[in-house]
């Protein structure tokens, strides 16, 4: 396992890079938001999941008003260092704002 | 679980869907990609993953050059519908073209 500094990962036009949250112990992934560099460091640091909201165009700690916050334990990054893997543990009863525990509940249909 | 149409999908101002790539199984991820409206219609009709590749500017089906090919069994979107998982198995050694199985294999560091 290559280590990889936060000055090396390659952000978007927009300063993002795509964050996949997956869960630690079942591998489930749970949601896909988008971080910056400020939201890294704040995840970093307190061991909590912080995005970059677009929708609000804010940082965003991740279960600020639902108290779904997901505990962080690892960062992984790509070949590319252009994408993003949180590994998690869920600390309320889901990740998605649904209800559900992942947002990913829909299946495409083959028409 | 609900079911979705192609045409119900939010794809982004290049008209591309973030994807995401899970092998079956395991729940490992093998990496992120993107999905266009005419590489998801060749990917469900092949049962074999196909992307848009932002690099080369076409449409790209993985494993072409590589024989690394991945068959497709299910598409999933999260409740924005704005990002997919691809659910599939390997078809050869490993999803990434450096050789690994799957392209996360760096860790990002706190510094």
């Amino acid at each position: 396992m290559e280590n990889i500094k936060l000055n090396q990962l390659i952000f978007n036009d927009d300063g993002l890079i795509p964050t996949v949250v997956q869960e630690k112990i079942s591998n489930e992934i749970l949601m896909v938001a988008y971080s910056n560099k400020q939201s890294l460091e704040l995840s970093l640091n307190s061991n909590k999941a912080h995005f970059w909201s677009r929708s609000r165009n804010k940082i965003w700690l991740k279960g600020e008003t639902s108290g779904n916050t997901l505990k962080l334990f690892d960062i992984y990054t790509d070949c590319d260092t252009d994408t993003l893997i949180f590994k998690v543990e869920l600390e309320g009863s889901g990740a998605c704002h649904t209800g559900s525990k992942s947002c990913f509940f829909k299946k495409l249909e083959n028409e």
